[in-house]
C-alpha cells in the first residue's frame, strides 16, 4: 500500500439525543438521512472513498449499531471495530491505531457531521497527513464564520509548511470571548478531526495515558475476529476510564498541530445547526418537505416522516414528527431536546 | 303537552373547517368532544334536557352525520328532520317549524357551541318563550365582553318585560366600533339563537320569503318517515335560494326583540376561541394533554389524538396533531385554518 495512503477511522460513538425524536437510541444521528439522501454515516465513508487518497475505512462503533452500519457501508466495503463499552474517544482511536500498522496515517472523523465542501476536506486531509507523516498529531481547524459559543477553538501558533502549531486549545467561550476570536482571526474551530501516525498517537497515549494505552493494547491482543468485525476483549476494554483524545493527548502532546479547513462544515449539533446546514444561507427562507404547508412562516423547518404538516403565522420554529412523537422548538430552545422526557428516557 | 313546554330544533349544519384538522368532513366540530369529554352536539341536547322545561329535542343535519347523532343522542331520545340539501339555516328552521304543532315554542340552537353556564342560558330560555308566547321573534344577546370584531351585532331598544325590543342588527364590526359598541353596553353578540312560536316563524316567512317559505312546507308535505327521521323532499327543498334565519326574518319582521344572555358562551370558531374557552381566565396557562412536555412555553395549547407532543420556547402556538395531519399555527393565524389545503381540499 502506498505512504501516501490515509486510512480513514470513523467514529460511531455520538447519541445524538438533541436531534431527538429522529435521533433515536436504537437508530441515532449517524445513521439518518438528515441533509438529502445519504446518512451522514455513508457521506462521512464517501467523502474518503477516492482510493488514490484513501485505504478502505475502518469504524469504530458500538454492537447495537453493527447492523446499520453492515447495511450503510459503502461498496468498497470497511472494516469495525467493535466497542466493548463506550470510553469517549481516546480510546476508541487508540483501538483503531493498535489495528493499523504503525506507520499507517490514520484519519479520525465522526460519523455525525456534515462537511459540503469535499474537495476542500480531501486537499486539508492531504496537508495534514504529510504534517503527521514528519511527526505532528494534527488537528482540522475548521475556519469561523460566526461567534460560535457552543464549540472548542484552537489557537494557531508558528507556521509550518502545511500549517500551524497549535498554541493551545480554548475550551467553549462565552459570547464576547467568541467575538473576539472571530475578529482575531487566529482562532479555529475544534471539529473533532485528527490526523495521525499511528504509532505515534500510541507513543503520545503511552505517555500521557499510560494505563489506557496498555488496557487498550492488552484489549486488542486478546481480540477476536469474525468477519469483517474484530472485538476487543470486553473485560480490559471495560476497565478503561474514559477521556476525549482532546485531553489525553492533544492537549498535552509537544507535537500538536492544525490544517485550516474551510470546508462548509457543521457538526449538525441540534435542529437549528441542521436548520442552518439546510438554509444554504438564506436566513429566512423556509426548509420543509413539498406536501407541508407554510403559511405566513419564516425560518421554519419542517421534518415528518409521513404525516403533513400545515403551519401558520410561525418564525424560527422547528416542527419533527417522527413516529408516535411531535417536537415543535423554537429555534432558541433546540439545545434543551435532549434534555426532553421523550430524548432521555428510551 | 304543557303550554310552557320549549321544543329545542339543534342545527348541524356547521361544518368547523377552522377547527381543521380535528373537524373532518366525515366527522366536523358538532360531533367531536372539543371541551372535556362531551361532544359540542351532546351538550347542546344535555343543557335543554330538563323535561319539566324542554321536550326531545329535534336535530336538523345532512344524511352524513346521521349515524354520529344516532351514536350521540341523549337517552331521552329526539328525532331528525334530514336536510336533502344545505341551504343555511332559514330553511332548516323553517322545517322544524312546519314539522311542529304551530303553537309549539320553538330554541333554536348551533349544534357546535359552548355555553359554559348552562343555567343561565335555560333562565335566559325561558324569558325568551314567554316573549314568543306573547307574539315575538326572539334572538339571544350575548353580553360581550370584549371588543370582538369576528361577530354580528344586536342593538337593543325599548325594554319589555322580559327582554328588549330589537333596534337594529349591526354587522361585523371593524376594532373601533366593536370598542365603542362594547363602552355603549347597548349591543350584544348574535350567537344564533332564537326563540319562536312555530307557526309564527312561517307566517313571518311566508311575509319575507313567500318562496321560501312555499318550498319548505310543500317539501315537509311530501316527505317521508323512517323511524326517528324525518325526509323531506329532496328535489323540492334543493330548489330553495338558501339564506340565513337573521337575514330571511329578522331583519325584517316588526316583532323582533332579544334577551340578555350573559352565560360563557363562545362560538369555538377557531382554535384560538377553544383556547379561550379552555384556559377558564388564566391568559398565560398552557393546555395540553398530560403526557405533552412543554418546556419555557406560554399560551401554548396541545390537541392530540395519539403522538406525544414535546415543545420548547413557544408562546401564543397551538399545536394539533389528528392522524395523518398536523398543525402547527400561531394564535394569530387561526383564521386562516379552514383555508389551508388540507382543510378545503377534503
Amino acid at each position: 500500500m502506498s505512504a501516501n495512503i490515509i486510512h480513514p477511522v470513523i467514529l460511531c460513538g455520538g447519541s445524538g439525543t438533541r436531534l431527538w425524536p429522529k435521533s433515536r437510541k436504537e437508530k441515532p444521528k449517524p445513521f439518518l438521512p438528515l441533509l438529502g439522501t445519504r446518512t451522514l454515516f455513508r457521506a462521512a465513508c464517501d467523502r474518503a472513498s477516492d482510493p488514490a487518497q484513501f485505504a478502505p475505512p475502518m469504524v469504530v462503533a458500538g454492537a447495537a449499531h453493527i447492523d446499520l452500519i453492515k447495511a450503510q457501508a459503502p461498496p468498497t466495503g470497511l472494516s469495525i471495530i467493535v466497542e466493548p463499552a463506550a470510553r469517549n474517544t481516546a480510546p476508541a482511536i487508540a483501538l483503531a491505531a493498535a489495528r493499523l500498522d504503525p506507520d499507517a496515517i490514520m484519519l479520525v472523523c465522526p460519523s455525525d457531521h456534515h462537511i459540503a465542501d469535499e474537495v476542500a476536506f480531501q486537499a486539508a486531509a492531504a496537508a495534514a497527513a504529510k504534517m503527521a507523516s514528519a511527526g505532528r498529531l494534527v488537528a482540522f481547524g475548521i475556519t469561523p464564520d460566526r461567534p460560535e459559543t457552543g464549540y472548542g477553538y484552537i489557537k494557531r501558533g508558528a507556521a509550518l509548511d502545511d500549517g500551524f502549531v497549535i498554541e493551545r486549545f480554548v475550551e467553549k467561550p462565552d459570547l464576547e470571548r467568541a467575538k473576539a476570536f472571530l475578529a482575531d482571526g487566529g482562532y479555529a474551530w475544534n471539529g473533532g478531526i485528527f490526523v495521525f501516525r499511528a504509532g505515534q498517537l500510541l507513543e503520545e497515549l503511552t505517555i500521557h495515558r499510560p494505563a489506557m494505552a496498555d488496557a487498550v493494547l492488552a484489549s486488542v491482543q486478546s481480540g477476536r475476529e469474525d468477519g469483517i468485525c474484530f472485538h476487543p476483549d470486553a473485560a480490559m476494554f471495560e476497565g478503561i476510564e474514559g477521556d476525549s483524545v482532546d485531553y489525553a493527548v492533544m492537549e498535552n502532546t509537544q507535537n500538536a498541530a492544525m490544517v485550516p479547513a474551510s470546508m462548509g462544515w457543521s457538526d449538525i449539533g441540534d435542529w437549528s445547526a441542521l436548520q442552518d446546514a439546510l438554509c444554504d444561507g438564506n436566513d429566512a427562507s423556509n426548509q420543509a418537505p413539498e406536501k407541508a404547508e407554510l403559511v405566513d412562516c419564516s425560518r421554519v423547518m419542517v421534518v415528518s416522516d409521513g404525516p403533513r404538516v400545515s403551519a401558520i403565522g410561525l418564525e424560527d420554529i422547528i416542527i419533527v414528527v417522527d413516529g408516535d412523537e411531535v417536537l415543535v422548538t423554537h429555534r432558541g430552545g433546540t439545545q434543551k431536546v435532549g434534555k426532553l422526557g421523550g430524548a432521555s428516557n428510551q
